[in-house]
Parts: structure tokens; C-alpha cells; sequence
């Protein structure tokens, strides 16, 4: 089978190769791969900052493709099926455990830019028939981990959600917010990203050029209450606002550090407002599982920036980099 | 002030009378009542077959007004706020408990027939600003229940909710299922009303009179799985098909009785299938002010079937025991 | 390897004989076992009466023994492990799916009166040192219903729990309650099986023969409040006095019905005082991982009645099936 | 009647005087006070470091005495009884919401240094029979907030919950934690202290001057899996290895902040182990009730580490802010 391998810790280090066809195992699916799509583990893997792979190998955690072949005893998916598979197969259901979270697609396990891809058939989902393969790709990381982003709050009708700029994570969390009947407060750097997000349903816009106190705004348009859930995907620059613009009893949910992993904080802020800091990194295949039937049910499409061809992965990580996309790059092949 | 006082056990014992008008104590509200709205416990309690009320008494337990006095202390509204007392003013948050549900408006305590009434400030709800006042005394009871039914299952996007009939607490369990994201099959004799369901968001109708088994029908339109909630308001007639409706580890929340509150069960439906049965009469103060609030976020408008004049008392009574209506009978004054 | 094989629907019809050692696929787990206990569900099934199985086949579901081999990939357990393999393999963690529960040990797969098993290596739970075989042996479905009863009402200190007889549920329920700092109501017919009872810590006991109406006991007993949980083991005979003897807010957690399993109840009882009833049956790997860390933490020591020997299975059946055996009822090869 | 009162900001700067009796409204009650309890709030209210007092003031949150007299409607006890006053009266029941917590005894209403004090009836609960007044006078606060801690985890038999030193709160939660049937690893700086907690029933006692790797000291106790609650009761000087010391999916309970409250965090801690940081202080008149109901079920004494008479308020001030003290120290009158 053709596939794309990383082969040295660079954004630019991709090579086109033939590798043995993969056989599956007794409860097993042969996955025909039609697409792949970033997250920022990605781009960490391939710069080296994130442990654990050995190169070269097939990178890319997240893609989508069709069922090929079966091995014995697996029954939950069929010949013909268009499926996601997990990024950790090894996490079925239940809590994180390390255990569960050992083996990654992508990093300790072969990735999604080859042909094709053995998986237990367990940990695959199903892909709905209003979404195509690039839009299917995109939603084992981003697409969970927003899932558990909006129930960590209980996100109910009448909740009032903050959402932290527009990236994957960040509009899959706006789709579910207003999915779930929530008010949706989207602060971003751009007018033109903010726009983006309106077209979602987002209620209100917040620029923070405009307003570098974006969390005194928050606060203005809940009438002093503060938001149920603040989606903190950014890290040190915006945290302290976050657990500033968070109402009494309120969660902010951490799920990224872009801009720096180390922050202060006043402990004060949290005890005196009974906050919950929530930290996630994604879910599992049950999880996905209910974010892709809430998908279904209500119809939502994914957000994908641009497409790349299987021979433009290098274009495609450069520009997840350099972070001027909305939603999510896919590679389709 | 005017009064409406029931003088008898009777749904037809209404006399229009004058009465003192009352002065809010510390803590309290003195409320101008503009309109009322009926719930079956208001026909049991003019039956006599609920029990609690001293008659002659001013009936009927929801309604909504205006804030025209405020007594020493009571700051959390204002005068002109239009408003909705609650059904029962001592349960402000929190679980049931026996000393929270002892008061009762329009039982134990005045009922909303009259101009005015004085309840705690505490107890009271704002009125959203796109409902009118038939529309808010619709609130207390029905929507409180409804609302309770739908976090009683952590009702989410992609869930599956069942609702049996187009009455008051039906329809906002219809709307509030929606808002949240979920499907809903309504199940109901007739038509026209399953119609009415259709405009207000339900996805499948099932009309029982043509599908006496629409337990399975339940199944079949959810590839087997049955539904992760079946809202049950009607008892003994449709009990033991709920339970067969719901999925694995699936909510019957059992709230109505009018076919009859004894019922036969196999108890091996709730223990095979891991199933919680959750009883409920109405929500604090605190649950109707959530639902409130989610019903200003999504615009949701009460679904009022008729209007009457104040002096109408036993035509409105006649309509909702003869339950021809869908959603809520209200009283203009 | 020997084993015990059910070669007709009787109590009696058990036969031994020799079948070839199974050998550990990957993933998989080889046991040398050394101890069976009962259910009720294996009475059921040499009865006939719960379908799945065919005959000739190993019965018993729960069982307890050492690991002597492991199939490739199979790294959470080790040679010369002590452990115990769940009930239900497939079911690992998370809410009950029916993909999950369709295998189970002792009626659809090989159960434990044999030298040997083999099971997926992470259906297995180390057994606690301070326990022997027998004792470990009674666990997975016992003791695993018992602490998702004990959970399902988040009893905590203070909390008030009822317990219905002596059975391995009901002891079991009753030992986790009082380690999670309840104060346990026990109900039996026998003042013989009370003592046992308080000798656990039951705190107050309750002889239903010489106090027919233990419900008004219950409520006696708690100031007219009820319990917090009723642990509901018997079905038609009790059901009704469970859902009188609950608290408001309280759970009536289902999961016998020995006495039968239709049963009339009134629907006003489950609405009017807010009640949740949960049915149960078991739980997850997982969940029997949980149990078992409680047990280990508080040195709880499961209740064997009698441990009969691997050709006395037909005694051992006959004692359970009697009814007269208080806890569990062992069989050790 | 008598009163103690603060006239200057200092911890030396009390006053006896006599203040009119006071008298009970509707729903109030007059309780005889016979003892209080310090917090370190009271010191900072003293000091001046805590706004909303002015001077001069009856000050100390907490305190227990007996019913003399009732206002119209107090039904929910009698004369006589011997009660606790909740130090927040305005929050009943439900979450933290700003307007439930603006009233605080000793702060913004009338403290516990005097002969009488008036407070809504529905504002206190009864002192368990196995606890004199000064004991009774310590639950408010401290035993609210580690009530809150160990519900805030969900902490059950098998649990393994981290104390950090033995102030009033870590005491309460270490007796609740084992009283859950947790395992209880206690931290502290001193040998003495820590056998204190042995006697109380910690399982592990580390000395972190011995120990200044505390967190890894934890990990070690649990087979490297960390616990699954850390009561965070220092601040920045410990905050970093609390973190560390949690167990993937843990919860750290951050409730003081003596070392300070400015911190430095690695946001990845919390992302990558899913932690739950949950922030508190004190809780509901309803929590304190329940904490009251696990200490009266389970023979809970507090620990008192000394009691003052009531002209010794500035020893009494003097200790607490000196911090030598184990558990609470208390004032009788």
C-alpha cells in the first residue's frame, strides 16, 4: 500500500513510500483510508515535542475511511461501512486510565496517511451519510474533546457558554453549545473568524483587540452572572480572565496551551467563586460515539478550513502551525 | 379586591365576591394577578379528590402578574416587575421535603381568581419579555415538571425522548427536548394534535389509535434501542409499554395517572434492562427560574389552547376535565 | 482437564468428565480455577428456566483461581496471579449495552466447575490477599450488584439503607453500606439471620413475621423520614412496603425477584414522594474492579454459608435453590 | 445583654459591653449562645484583611447555643433545643448564587461573642446529642467545607483521599473521608500532629519536612496511581505537588490559601491527567445539615484543641493566628 511516512522531527520531513498491506487480527477491521485531518499533536509530534514516536512512521491521529475486511469474531461494523477510527483504541469507555491511553494512532500506533489501517473493530464509529470523509476525519480529537467540554457543565438550554477563538476544538464546542440550547459567546481576534462563528449560532461576538477585557464583557452580557462553562483552549495569555469571566459555581474547561503551559493564577479567584477547573485531553470511543450521534441528530457539519492532497502534507501541518485556519485541515486521498 | 372563590366541591361552585386586600408582610410581594392557568391538581382540588383545601377559597395554584408593593426587606424585585409566584413558595432549592411542599397556592394557601395576593418576594420568577401574562401562569406547574423531566435524563443532543400526549407538561417536554438537541417521537390518539406537535419540533408522530403496539414502533424508529427517556403521563394505560420503549439503561419519568395510578409491571422490564423509573411532581423555585431561563435563551412559547374571562371559572374547569385541549387552558383578568 | 458438565435441565443432572485444556489466544488470560459460588441465575439455568445455554455445558458463572498462562499482548496480570474473571467478559466498563452483556460465563461461554479457563485478559480482577478462593469466588455478581446499589443512591455517611434478607446481595449491600458510614435497616424473617446480620453492623433489624408492616418500622425508625435506599431483592411480596419504607427523594434499587416478578403497584407512591426506582442487573468489569477495592480497603469479608466440594455440585444447587443458606454458597475444586 | 465586641482592627482591640436583648421576628428565632468557634476568617476580619464589617461589632462566624425563644411561624424547633446557626443564613439550600452568601455572622451580621443572637429559624440545625456546645460551635465552617470536600470527589469505600495538615477543615475531612471508607494519607510538618491523625484514623503519615516530595511519597502509597481527592488547604506552597499527587481523573479540593494565594501552575498537570481542581467555601444550611446527620450517624466528635472563656477572645485570636493549634479552638460562654 502507498503511505506518507515522517521521517526525521520536521514539518517538511514527509515521504511517499510502499509498506506491506496490514492484515487484521481476530477482532479486527481493515480500514480503506479516504482522509486524514490535523490537530496541533500533530504538528507536536512532528517537531519531536511530543514523546513517543518512533520514525519513521505513518503520522496523523485522526481519519476516516471504509471497512474493507473483517477479522474473526468482529461484528459491530460491516464490508462497505464508512467509519471513524479512534484515535485510542485502547480507551473504549469509562474514565481515562493510562492503561487505556498507552497506544495512539499516529504516535505509538501507525497514523492515517497510508492506504490503509488495521484497528480493533471496537474502536471504530460509525461516520454519518450527511458527512463526507475529510469532515468525518476531523472529529476523533477535536470533536470529543468538545463533546466533553460541553457536558462537563451540564450544558442545558439557557446555559451560557464562552467559546476561546475558532479553532477545531473551539467551533465543534460552539456547534454543541447551541445544539444544546446554550447562549454562545464567541471571543476571537478577528472580526472576520468572529463572523465565521455568528453563521454557527453564535450569540455574541467579542473581539479582544477591541477588548483585551473580554471577560469584563462577558460579565456585561450575562448582567454581572458570568458564563456556566468558559472552553479555555488557549492557555497562560487568557486563564486568569477565564476564571474571571466564569459565573459563581461555573467550570472552565482547559484543554489547551498554546500559548504557554505555565500561568498564575490566584487561588482566591476559584475558591471564592467555587469554581471547577476541568482539564481534559479528548475521550473515548463511547465518547465519540455520542458526539457523532448528537452530529446526526442535529445535522451538524464540521468546519473544514482546507483540504490537502495525500503528496501536500507538508503544506497541510505549515498550516495548522502557523494557526490562521478556522476548524480544521483535512487531507483527503 | 375581586375574588373568584369555589364555595363547594364542585367544578361548577365559582362565585365572583370581594374580599380585603392584602398587605405584604417582611419578605413578601404585593402582586397584581393578570391571569391563571389550569392543571388537572386545580380540577382534583374542585372535585374534592385532592385534599388540603378549606372552602370557600380562592382556586387555582399557577398565574402571573405585576409587583405592585414590596414588603421591608424584599429586594430581589421591583415594582412593575411582572412576575410569576410559584405553586409552592416554601420550596426555594433543593430536594423535596415534606415541610418544603406543605403550602400550596391554590390549595393551602390563596389561589390566582383574585386581583391581587402576597407571597414571598423570595418565590417569585420574572416573567421573560416575549410571553404575556396567560403565558407565564402556564409556567409554575407544567413547565417546572417538564423541565425536570429532561434533566432527569440528561437529555443531550442526539438523545431520543419519547412524549405520550399534548397536554400542558407533554408539549414543554417537546419543546424543552428540542431545545436541547434530542429527537422526539410523539405518541398520541389523534392527528390533528400529533400535527400540532409536528410545528412545535417533534420528529416522528405516532398515532396509537392506528399503532396500539407504539411501544414497538418506538423501537423501530430507533433501530431497536429503544428511547433514553419516555416522558409518562398518563399511568396505568400506557405504564408497562413505556417501560418496553425505553433503551437500556433508559428514564421513565412518571408524572401523570389520569387512566389510573394502580398499575401492573413486570418488574423484570426495569431490572433486565437496567431502567430508573423517576417519579416527580413538580420543582422548587429554583428549577422553575432554570426553566425560565430556558425559555428566554430559545424563544419557546407556551402552547395555550383557549383563554378564558375571569368569569368563566367553570367553562375553563369543564375544558381541562374533559381534555379535549392541547397544552395549557388559561384565565385572563 | 476435568470438569463438571450440566448435561440435562435439572438440579441434578451434573456428570464429571474430561474435555481438552483450552489454550490463551491474544489478549487472553489462562486459569487454573479453584472455586465456583452460585447465583440464583445458575438455579435458573440448570432449571431451564433462563435461556442462552446448551447443553452439555460448564456451569456456574462466578468463580476465582490462579493465572498459569497468557496469550500474546495480555500484560495487566502476571503468572501466578491470584484473580477472579468476570461474569460478563465483554463488559468492561460504562453503561450496560446488550453487545456487552450477550456473553456470559456459566450459561453462553464455559463457567467455572472445571480445571481450567480461559478469558480475556482484562475481564480478570486481582483477587485481595486477606481472601480465599471460595470467598472470591462469590464476587463478580454479587458483589458487584451490591455496590452499584450501595452507589445508585450515593449513600454516604448517614445516609439510611434498608437491606431485604440475608442473601450474597443483600450481605453484600449490607457491608458496603456500613462502610460508606449508613446506618443499615435489616429486614429478614429470622431472628437467626438477623444476628449474622448485626454482627456485620447491621444497625437495627427488623423480624418481618413478627412485624408484617416493616415498612411503619422503617419509617418509625428514621423519625418518619424512610430510607435513603431500599436494597429490593424479593419482588411481589415486598415491592409495594419498598416504595412505602423510601424516603421522599429516595431509591428503591430492584434487582429479585424470587417472590415473583409481576406486581401491582401504585404510581402514586413513585410521584407524590419523588421516588427512583433502579433496576439492576450487575455491572461492569469495571464496577467489579471498584467492589473489589472497597472490600480490600475495609477488610470486608464476603459471607460463605457452606463450601462443597467439585462433586458435590447437586448439594450445592440444592442448597441455594432451598433458600435456607444465608450469604453465598461456594463450590471449591 | 452581654457581648464581646471588636472596636479596632486588631486581634487584641475587644470590648465587654452590654447591647439591648435581642428579639425575634417572624421566622426567627433567639438562641441563648454558649460557645463559639474560630476561623481563620475571623482573623482576618479582625485584622482587617477581609471587607464588610463595620466597627464596632460582635464578631466570630461560628457559634451553638439554645432555643429561648420563637417568632411567629418558627416551627422547625422548639424551645430549648440546642442548635447550631448556620454562619451563612441567607443560603438554604441549592448552589452558591451571590445573593445567598452577602449575609455572614460575625462579618455582616451580628457574631457569636454574646449572651443572645436572633437568626431566621430555618437558618439552624440541632446539635446531635454526643456533642457539647463548643464542639457543636465548630461545625459551620470547618465541617461544612470538608463535608463539601469529600462529596466533591464522590469519595467511597476504597477511595484514597490526601489530607494536608491538621486545621479544623483537614481534620473534619480526614473523620468524613474514613467514615466514607477511604483510605486517608495524611500530610503534615509535625510527628505530634501526625499521630493525632493516626488516633483519628489515617492509614499513611507523612512528614513533609522529612518528606519535602510529599506528592511522589503519595504516589509511592498508591502503586503509582495518586489519589483520587487531595483537600488543598495550604496554598501556593503546596499546590504544584497536589497536582502531582492526584490520581488521572482526581479531584484536588482547594479551600485555603495560608501560604498565599498567588500560584504558579503547569496547566498540563490538569490537562493531562483530566484533574478537576473544585473550588469552595463552606456551603448550604442543607450541607451543614447533612455533615451534622454523618457526625451524628457515625459518633464524630470534633476535635477541640482548646476552649477559651469567653473574656479571653484575644487568646483565642492569638492562637488561631498563630497556627499551632490542632483542629479548632473554641470559646465558651
Amino acid at each position: 500500500m502507498y503511505a506518507i511516512q515522517l521521517v526525521e522531527p520536521s514539518l517538511s520531513s514527509f515521504r511517499r513510500t510502499s509498506l506491506p498491506d496490514p492484515e487484521p487480527g481476530p477482532g479486527d477491521v481493515l480500514i480503506r483510508l479516504r482522509a486524514a485531518a490535523l490537530n496541533y499533536i500533530d504538528v507536536a509530534v512532528a517537531t519531536g515535542s511530543f514523546p513517543g514516536a518512533t520514525l519513521p512512521m505513518v503520522p496523523v491521529a485522526d481519519g476516516a475511511g471504509e471497512v474493507v475486511a473483517l477479522g474473526a469474531g468482529a461484528t459491530n461494523v460491516a464490508r462497505g461501512d464508512r467509519v471513524i477510527p479512534h484515535f485510542m483504541p485502547g480507551w473504549l469507555d469509562g474514565p481515562m486510565r493510562p492503561e487505556r491511553i498507552a497506544a495512539m494512532r499516529g504516535i505509538t500506533l501507525p497514523g492515517s496517511l497510508s492506504e490503509y489501517v488495521v484497528v480493533p473493530a471496537r474502536s471504530v464509529v460509525r461516520l454519518p451519510d450527511h458527512l463526507d470523509f475529510a469532515q468525518g476525519a476531523t472529529l476523533p480529537i477535536a470533536a470529543t474533546t468538545a463533546w466533553n467540554a460541553v457536558r462537563s457543565a451540564s450544558v442545558r438550554p439557557g446555559s451560557t457558554v464562552v467559546i476561546l477563538g475558532t479553532g477545531g476544538v473551539s467551533l465543534f464546542a460552539l456547534q454543541f453549545a447551541k445544539a444544546s440550547g446554550a447562549t454562545v459567546i464567541l471571543v476571537s481576534s478577528s472580526d472576520a473568524k468572529l463572523e465565521r462563528g455568528r453563521a454557527l449560532g453564535a450569540d455574541h461576538l467579542v473581539n479582544y483587540r477591541a477588548r483585551p477585557d473580554w471577560d469584563t464583557a462577558v460579565l456585561a452580557l450575562t448582567n454581572g452572572r458570568g458564563a456556566d462553562l468558559v472552553v479555555e483552549t488557549v492557555g497562560d495569555a487568557t486563564f486568569e480572565r477565564s476564571l474571571h469571566a466564569a459565573a459563581m459555581g461555573g467550570t472552565v474547561f482547559t484543554v489547551g496551551f498554546l500559548s504557554g503551559a505555565a500561568t498564575s493564577i490566584n487561588l482566591f479567584s476559584i475558591i471564592g467563586k467555587a469554581l471547577r477547573v476541568v482539564g481534559n485531553s479528548t475521550g473515548s470511543v463511547a465518547d465519540l460515539a455520542e458526539a457523532v450521534r448528537a452530529i446526526e441528530a442535529n445535522g451538524i457539519v464540521p468546519v473544514v478550513d482546507r483540504t490537502f492532497g495525500i503528496d501536500e502534507a507538508a503544506a497541510a501541518y505549515a498550516t495548522v502551525a502557523g494557526g490562521t485556519h478556522v476548524g480544521k485541515v483535512a487531507i483527503a486521498h
